[in-house]
């Protein structure tokens, strides 16, 4: 790869989904609380698993859904994250490349075996995830390619890496060396209850570190412990350039310093399954950013790429996201 | 698992699917003949999926997606094929017990990898098979639980485990154990190449030891070297006791010593991949077989049970089917 300027460089949990549709029985029966993301070892994985019907499996990770997006929107994205060398990381490998996206991290040849999500869909269109990191906890400093962090416009962190101490390092890190370089730095707070775990942590990173905020509502008012929207809103405004803020069906808004833009969400003849909702949307608003879009056309393109993404099974983009926008006069 | 009696035994190849939505252009620009099967070596499979777009990882193999749909059916299949143990082992097995069919052939703890089809989807919804046999191929005599066969029903074997010396002849050895055991054998001619490369040997199959023969205009015709459909036909009916010959979007046709009935395609409001058709129709018209139906009903459970799999992308039913026929009135 050239040294050419990339748009936006992504570090995440490097995942292969396991989707399955499921029912609230299910769920109720083994404990599981809907929509958010827990934590599992292997064991419980295999446990869980084998109770599942029948799966389909696709590549997935928050952030590297994210940069699959930008790649379809038709920027120029690059993944940092781990994989195991076996079936499951050759899959993922080959599905960020295959739509675009920069990846040269090596897969580890051996220790824990490519991360898994057993996502259940449940009939309302909500996704229930279930996570063995495997893989993902070995993403460490020395895996951070410094000059690739300075080559994209905006540097992208999952809040999701928050969680092993390792990954966290090589988190803050990453946005260090981003911000000398004079890039701006992004993050998604992923889940509630993976801010709920790091609330403190998290409100120090965004006040020092972050320039571009995504979340959505349960997680904003969980950053700012606020059972007001508006009022976490206006703090995430206060300790960023950009606060993203997503809805679900009531849209998102975007807030600057100087601007505060609504945008409704489109429409969607059927929601099959919210998998990658949030990372397409921060796709759409991020590739934006990084042709110097108005909030107002970045956050349409993000409200796009969700609808599609919504609109069948899988977390990453099946339509060409370029050619919608196009359709959609976004040019 | 008790000893209880099966309504179905299939024999196949064990095969995970790489689905892809893909182009005209891209088939011609690889030499690939739309709606065939070909068999690859692990080169060309990796040469191929490294040209392919981001996929979709499913359960497959013809004979394993007819076992999925006779258990959906509500009846109680086995399935007899080779996998490694490996990722994709895993999940084909996971896949297989969780629909509900028994699965008990230990994975192979070393040889090849677990089989790969990259299966292109063209916007025409045809599917294009490139087949990796790995592990599959190392399917023996000696892996046959014979007592297992004997408990079926009927015996299903797939056309396509022909193109394997060592599988012939556990595939011969099953019939013959079958048939001693007063059983029903079935088989599924599964490609025109497929038939075009084997025509004396399957031809003296058929005669020989096949009850209930499935093939597809295609595949009967090149098997009877005949122009003429109606004449194919008629010489599978006097080689076989039921012939069941499908017709894609102008139905199938079942033909008895006494009987000859014609099925109407049922209506789909989109045909999105016609992967699994021919395999899905067999286990509607198997099933109906177990349970002493009338061909028309056993023939009408194929429609439906092909009309649910090519509405959507994989081999394997997404809607529970005996649902699907009880709506029908079906029973």
């Amino acid at each position: 790869m050239s040294d050419a300027e990339l748009d936006v460089v992504g570090v995440g949990n490097a995942i292969v989904d396991v989707v399955v549709r499921t029912s609230d029985e299910f769920l109720a029966r083994h404990g599981l609380t809907k929509g958010a993301m827990r934590l599992i070892d292997e064991d419980q994985a295999r446990a869980l698993y084998t109770a599942m019907a029948p799966a389909v499996e696709t590549s997935g990770g928050s952030a590297a859904n994210t940069m699959a997006g930008v790649a379809s929107l038709g920027g120029k994205p690059a993944y940092i994250g781990r994989v195991r060398q076996d079936q499951l990381g050759e899959i993922f490998c080959h599905d960020l490349r295959a739509i675009g996206v920069h990846f040269a991290v090596p897969p580890a040849p051996d220790g824990p075996s490519t991360a898994r999500c057993l996502i259940l869909v449940t009939p309302d269109a909500q996704r229930t995830m279930n996570t063995y990191l495997g893989a993902c906890v070995n993403l460490c400093p020395e895996d951070l390619d410094e000059a690739l962090l300075r080559r994209g416009k905006i540097l992208y962190l999952e809040g999701y890496l928050w969680d092993r101490p390792q990954a966290k390092l090589a988190f803050l890190h990453a946005a260090r060396v981003a911000a000398a370089a004079g890039r701006q730095v992004a993050l998604s707070l992923s889940d509630s209850f993976c801010v709920d775990r790091h609330r403190e942590s998290f409100l120090e990173l965004v006040r020092d570190h972050v320039d571009i905020l995504f979340a959505n509502e349960a997680e904003i008012m969980s950053l700012y412990r606020s059972d007001s929207f508006e009022h976490a809103a206006s703090q995430a405004r206060a300790h960023t350039r950009l606060a993203a803020l997503t809805r679900g069906a009531k849209g998102s808004v975007l807030l600057s310093a100087h601007e505060e833009v609504e945008i409704a969400a489109e429409p969607v003849t059927r929601v099959v399954d919210t998998t990658g909702a949030g990372d397409l949307y921060a796709a759409g608003v991020l590739f934006g950013m990084t042709r110097g879009h108005s909030l107002r056309e970045a956050g349409k393109r993000g409200a796009i790429a969700a609808a599609e993404v919504i609109s069948h099974f899988g977390a990453r983009p099946e339509t060409s996201l370029s050619e919608l926008t196009r359709r959609a006069a976004l040019g």
